[in-house]
């Protein structure tokens, strides 16, 4: 990680902003705190101050809120190029938990390191916003799936989601992607239960359009899985820089 | 309008920072594009290629998601002092639609204005990002509460999070709030039938918590609503400014 020339969030911002050799420089300097977690160890707890964010450069996280009664609900999962936590960095407290699926390598934050790289370029705080604001599209997408949507639909939408999310870091091919994601992770993310989970996989496999198996999800009927979920990737903005 | 020393964007990002003579003076040429919508017709559609965004003035706006069936998912309402649609700024097509609920007063923002003005004060930009976190912070609580709260709670958590809204930029009471939302916006942001919602509302009155009708929310027990919802207004982090 000499140069973050070709970083996860590098490309990311790319699909917003053309970025100038200036706005490269000043997201090099963002990632001078690397870190390693471990999975299953959460990285911040709900309610913690925190006050620092991570870059995800390498491996997937689960951010989740626990509920009163034990129950668990993942808000979104992260993966390379990702912001965690960058609420709380400005928030006062986390009001998520964060826990790595696999060993993953982060970056850390400071509210201070992103004031200073604002204050030299303007432009990259626009990309930030509008990173968040993807994010916080990604979440209403769920909002939506759980509110609105049947388990297959929900289950292939986000599917597909993940596809479009990993292509944009140059992670995922069009026949699928690895995924560390296991069934209770899935059932947690998408207000199912993991039985639920398994016959909905099941019956998105016998149908020809997707299977989900040993860590790996292959598309085999990729339009099929866009006509089902009436999947419209225009939420996730990624189709080419929009500042010149 | 000749000042926004004291508009509703003002007090609100207040909150996160302290902000400067010099940051006031940016907030207000921000401030430079009003107009008036008319109550019940969308401002923007979704998937409308907008590349413009609005800060609320005055009045209550609902940002919902209709499905290809014809239901309806309302993601948040907002009230004065919040952005409409600063995702459409940045995305390239809005996810959202935008309804006034009444006649409203907005503020139209470009995106070269927010550049323009993150240039001249970072901090801004910061407590504009703060302010979308905050935005996203209760996407993910409706998402919990729809996933995994039982009716009267999510109605309880909903109430009592509008009203600490509503008191941070001066339009809320410890003992209730102007609300004009009707039974079926509170169907449509809870998942919720209006038939449910109705008994819903009539059961929190008749435990003496809180009533809603004529157009005004009571609290009649602020702390037993807050124990039934479990309520811990962390999220919404607006106990003072962080940045000064």
């Amino acid at each position: 990680m000499t140069s973050v020339e070709h970083s996860p969030l590098t490309r990311k911002l790319s699909a917003f902003v053309a970025l100038t050799k200036a706005e490269l420089a000043v997201l090099d300097r963002l990632h001078k705190r690397r870190r390693i977690f471990r999975a299953g160890h959460d990285m911040v707890h709900q309610g913690q101050s925190a006050q620092t964010a991570f870059i995800l450069y390498e491996g997937w996280v689960c951010s989740y809120k626990l509920q009163a009664d034990g129950t668990r609900q993942i808000v979104d999962v992260q993966v390379p190029g990702d912001f965690l936590g960058l609420r709380s960095v400005l928030l006062r407290t986390s009001d998520h938990s964060f826990e790595p699926i696999v060993d993953i390598e982060a970056v850390e934050v400071r509210a201070s390191d992103l004031l200073e790289a604002f204050a030299q370029t303007p432009r990259l705080a626009t990309a930030i916003l509008w990173a968040a604001s993807r994010d916080e599209a990604m979440v209403v997408e769920h909002l939506v799936g759980i509110g609105r949507r049947d388990a297959d639909v929900r289950m292939a939408h986000f599917l597909l989601e993940l596809g479009a999310r990993l292509a944009l870091v140059g992670m995922g091919r069009a026949e699928g992607f690895d995924c560390p994601l296991t069934q209770y992770h899935l059932a947690d993310t998408l207000g199912l239960s993991a039985v639920h989970v398994n016959r909905t996989l099941r019956q998105l496999r016998e149908r020809g359009l997707v299977t989900f198996r040993d860590g790996h999800v292959r598309f085999h009927d990729h339009q099929g899985l866009v006509d089902l979920a009436e999947f419209d990737p225009a939420y996730l903005d990624q189709t080419g820089p929009l500042l010149t």
